[in-house]
């Protein structure tokens, strides 16, 4: 057995143990109630999966149910704008650095020149994300991150929750404001209407942990998926996520999750984790008890735990 | 003679040199340009007109032009609120406060709870009344308030500037971003849409210095024109409304205008200023140029002049 | 009788029922705690003494105690920082601006160039303003500042709460923290703990509702004494300080207060308002139960019945 | 050769032209002036020197002169208060999360609850870390500092540069504010000028790019001594510290410096950066010519280049 062989099996081993453990914190954590639908996710649930680069893979939990990617989608519609249009057009609508606010603030847009989001993980960000992505209508746009999704969750049935699309789509005024106010500082050019439409949708594809733990697998072996070897995304790309995703990826808990898991991780309001162990496995968590800062209080403390036994952290 | 009539006459024989004076100022102002009719207006113009409870005027400098009254309107609006609605509905859903910040900020709106508007003069708090006035229809609410303004000029041709309301309502992204977020704090109830066409409409009724002359004469007089003798505001609204004219009319610069000319007074970014002289006088002033927090510098600089000559100060 | 007479005779009569009707909010207050001896204050006190140019008088509620003045103290040293260097100078230093923060937040100093303190009024323009006192040490600023409260209150013995000042000067380190914000600003040029010695002075003055009555008397009659009949301030100096009582003299309730009672007041967190009708009396209010805004939630329930009833308000 | 040596190799060959289009930048930065010491340095220098786990060497450009650590200090003072007393009091009293505010900025303190410093390598936060370190005096803490940092340079001569502590004690007066307001919050305890005595001089330590660069390898080499094969740090303190340089070490350009650049570091406004390729070199470099987030603007770029080349990234 390779080294690799030996810790896989002795999560298969510790896992039921540690999730249970870590399951208790769901009595502390809320269910993100802003749109109905969120809110009939299972307060108790938790599951994680992990799959390795030679597509080995273990679950705990409640791995089964589908659940909406949200915040997570962000990370690889920043690549898709990336791919499409290059750094240099990116970075000049959206900047580079952790806030400390919460996700859908408006301060540092009013407060700091030149009125452009800090960094395309919060609200403000992912929404001029979504303005970059290239299509000639937003039916095209949603389409090929649909195809891009689905090319990374090496899935064709990956698709949107519809009812979670429309219920954000109706009750998304932060969101819109947000947009508008990016329109009214040059960094939109767009219609406002047809980026939410782009954006609302993104984040509204349904997922299990196993996809997450697919698509993150790919960003863990550098943009190329180990298992069918084919290359998704060029390398720099994938750098860019992953550190976007250690210094803005879970909220501004980022610090905290940096300094106790010290992974790449992106969260969503739904409970989702995605994250990995460069070069070894792609992860995905579920577990919807959101704890303040919005990052399923579960899910976190499952990560410590695996960091703490296992040496992951980069750092 | 009265007294009164003395005063009137002093004025009449001074105000030229004064007007000149202060013209000298428009060098150092700029006309707001944000929409591109606005830009058009005449920078070194600079009027008046006052106008007595007994009906006698007098005026100076470039009183003939018509400008639209921008945020002069929210005077009324906010008095045709609460008309409409009484002082305990209208104030759950915007506050007594000056702000310190730009009359566009979002900042307290997202530090504040519970996240209404600090006032009604700045642009938040004027939306969220727009939002309260009565009618079925954005249409009605508009031909409401347009009739209430004309009743106040005494003036049956007062009128919207089409262009002006197009130009905003085309560009006014900032607007439409605070209606969302108030959408998303539960502010507004009505469509956003249907509440900034009433908003764009009342801000760009044009009226010229002796408008503005009689509309405020009738608050300077407690709520009845002093020359058809028609109540048209219960005193108390107008009590409310020349307080908020002296704690924020002016911006913020309001508590300097309140030092230095010590009279209630709303402006707006057309270069208009309504003022009045509590019991005695109804002003309108109009100076395009702008001074860096928004009010006409010519303008400011002449009510300073007229206030410190002839003692108007309320302190 | 005249018509003052008239009024103050039915004051005499209503004021016990309004005193006691007011005086039920205490319950609702919480007495100001940050030192030991404001702690001390009776929860339940309500007290008013009203003092007309004439030199009669009506008190209600319990009057008879003393009560250091706080925050009340700021009107008294920016006019004598105003009659010692002039308006030029002293605006240069502070402004004119209410704020809509909190009396001691810092957030303006940071945010809005130059970095000078908004107005004269919250904790960090009044720290800017006891700077500005003449006398070549602190001793002697301290000295001329009793002095000119002792002449306006005409009493000889009004004097410091020593223990009061020893708490403030021990535990006031956000005062600290401003005063060398401002000093890092270049507003202060004075040694930081020398004029945090004068300010903690000045605001632990002791007085009676009755002494805050003369001294506001002499406000509301232009500057003199009108029993007396010597002038104590010029009178553009009372109208500036007038002016800011209305903008900025109730914390940040300054605009509540303006609408519901409309008259200039300054407040303190030990519970004293100095408030007055401007022409006709000076008025001490005591209070020690504060809301939320830090103002005596009694004392202004109090002086919005008065207002009411009695059609006190300037506006 | 090893692949090691060959990498050294050929930063040998390459390294002086690196520099010198890097040093090109300097004509775009600016000396910190607010100290009149550090005005002094010189403007166009840059240098830096890299250490290998090995022991050997590569330097290049301006390596030989002394510039004091400034802001680097942070990093060790908070790994001494870690050893000092865990992460359970220090984190306590210290937050984790990047604030993308100003090194100096208050606005957190003031609007985040539970008010303590977001991080340990602001001002704020080094400020409590300093109040962290044990002793029984400031001179005691000093003493032990300036040892711990004489073992992690392995320099029995690091000292202070007594002009530099004087002339920051002297003139930190936005310091003082910080501390205070940390007194008021309850975050630090001790006296006020004992804790910023202590952190003054371990801001004003003296050192050179050899220096940085020996103390940089204790960390990339998970805190024991390479070249001595002393233990000098546990391991978990210098995973902290690696992630705190990651997310809070380039002052609020850490974001963009972790994208293009991916490495530990940290700079202080001396021009000095500390940073390490983790398991292989320490570096040190310094360039006084400071861009406007106070990073050596040249460093920063020769840190790129390096980076670029050499596909030193963490991520």
């Amino acid at each position: 057995m390779s080294t690799g062989e030996l810790e896989l099996d002795r999560i298969k081993r510790l896992l039921p143990q540690w999730v249970e453990a870590s399951r208790r914190l769901t009595a502390e954590g809320k269910v993100a109630s802003y749109i109905p639908e969120l809110s009939k996710s299972p307060r108790e649930a938790l599951g994680i999966f992990i799959m390795s680069a030679s597509g080995d893979s273990v679950s705990g939990g409640d791995c089964g149910f589908g659940f909406t990617l949200q915040s997570i989608s962000k990370v690889f519609t920043l690549i898709l704008a990336l791919m499409d249009h290059g750094e240099a057009h990116v970075f000049a609508k959206v900047g580079m650095e952790p806030t400390g606010d919460n996700f859908n603030s408006m301060l540092k847009l009013e407060l700091v020149e030149p009125g452009i989001p800090f960094n395309p993980l919060i609200n403000a960000g992912a929404i001029a994300v979504s303005s970059m992505i290239g299509g000639d209508s937003p039916h095209e746009k949603s389409a090929r991150i649909l195809r891009f999704f689905r090319e990374l969750a090496n899935s064709d049935t990956l698709d949107y929750d519809i009812d979670v699309y429309r219920s954000e789509s109706e009750t998304g005024h932060h969101n819109r404001s947000l947009a508008y106010y990016l329109k009214g500082n040059g960094v939109i050019a767009d219609d406002v209407e047809d980026v939410l439409d782009v954006y609302f949708r993104h984040c509204s594809v349904k997922a299990t942990c196993s996809d997450l733990a697919r698509m993150a697998l790919v960003l863990a072996c550098g943009g190329a998926d180990p298992l069918t070897g084919k290359r998704l995304i060029p390398r720099r790309y994938v750098q860019i996520a992953k550190t976007f995703m250690v210094t803005c990826g879970m909220y501004n808990a980022s610090g905290e999750f940096a300094i106790n898991v010290g992974l790449p991780a992106k969260s969503g309001v739904s409970g989702g984790i995605l994250t990995m162990v460069p070069g070894r496995y792609g992860i995905g968590v579920i577990g919807p008890a959101l704890n303040p800062k919005g990052n399923s209080v579960a899910g976190v403390h499952l990560l410590e735990t695996l960091s703490a036994k296992l040496d992951w952290s980069m750092f």
